[in-house]
């Protein structure tokens, strides 16, 4: 997977795993509905690491010209956007990075999807594609400061094993980033909603809490 | 909290968590809705060490005599098991160790809930108790092996912050065990899922992983 695309890369989310995965070799096309603020996204990765193999495209273009799609939409945004991304994803591999949650006076809690996760529902929305969930319990802003060493696990899960192998061989190029085989897509509801107990440790600790799992082998 | 009662005790889960703690200096009861199983949990656990303070008692004794009730109950004997028990457990700190999973070809997965996770319905079945959920990710294969050092973080959610404060307090005097606030009851479907994906993670690495939160001090 020479080329990602990043559908909805421009929320801190995209950029900090573009950053990271730019920074692994890897050519990053950073999508956006508009091509400008694609652009401005491009621009500020630059900031960052001036010799990244970054690009600021449309979601289209993005998904046209990639080995692989990563889908780091808000959730609310992701029905709405991918059934027009279905032609140019095809059967490729979808990464999706969604949480479906949301936030009130007691803090973050997950949202309620109907198909079980944001994951199973965007399998619904690319039927071809090759949908894997990961990435998920990532802190966007660990990912965007270049100087913090990363030390966490990244669980994996989908249906297509290969799929799986192939996303867990683009995790390990990220120093610090051990991923995790963990299964099926139908676990993608909890390893999704861990991100909502993770932020909520993060506002009771003040911290940036990661996962990482004991009883396995570095 | 001096005396601690387990519903359903005499199971790997209970009798593990049960072991560990009286290790640790609490008297443990040992609660079945069969006298005589539950004296064959207690004089297993002597077996493991002799000096422990349990007792094998009926489930009702077990709530009674307790200053905090364990609920270690297969997710399907929840709902048939606590209603009777509301009275003797009263106002008490209560538990819910309960994990609602289920097993096929595919491996482990979590069981739908109506009240959202096996904790909250707990709360509707005792809604004068203080149901705090924690424990859930922990091996029974590893508790019950008393020379295996454990390292693991519990996540305790809950309501009550005092009661939350509580049982971190007692999850605390196990060696090797770090209690972690992650606040509301409303996300204990995510923690409690997530055993699904350790155990999914167990049968692909052949391994009993554990939970670790990067971020946090020791």
């Amino acid at each position: 997977m020479d080329t990602l695309g990043f559908v909805g890369g421009t929320g801190a989310h995209g950029r900090g795993l573009a950053l990271r995965l730019a920074q692994a070799g890897v050519r990053c096309l950073v999508g956006s509905r508009d091509a400008d603020k694609a652009r401005r996204a491009e621009a500020r990765l630059r900031t960052l690491d001036a010799d990244l193999d970054v690009a600021g495209v449309t979601n289209a273009e993005a998904c046209a010209a990639a080995d692989a799609v990563f889908v780091v939409v808000p959730y609310r945004a992701q029905a709405k956007t991918l059934p027009a991304l279905a032609e140019p994803i095809g059967t490729k591999i979808v990464v999706c990075c969604v949480n479906a949650l949301a936030f009130d006076d007691l803090g973050p809690y997950p949202l309620p999807v109907t198909a079980g996760s944001a994951a199973e529902e965007c399998r619904g929305l690319l039927p071809r594609a090759r949908v894997v969930a990961a990435f998920h319990n990532v802190s966007a802003q660990s990912l965007l400061d270049p100087s913090a060493p990363l030390e966490l696990d990244v669980l994996v899960v989908g249906d297509d094993e290969d799929a799986r192998e192939d996303v867990a061989s683009l995790a390990r190029r990220i120093p610090g980033v051990r991923p995790v085989d963990a299964g099926p897509l139908r676990l993608a509801a909890p390893v999704e909603q861990m991100t909502a107990v993770l932020l909520s440790v993060n506002r009771r600790y003040r911290t940036h809490a990661g996962l990482r799992l004991t009883g396995l082998e570095r």
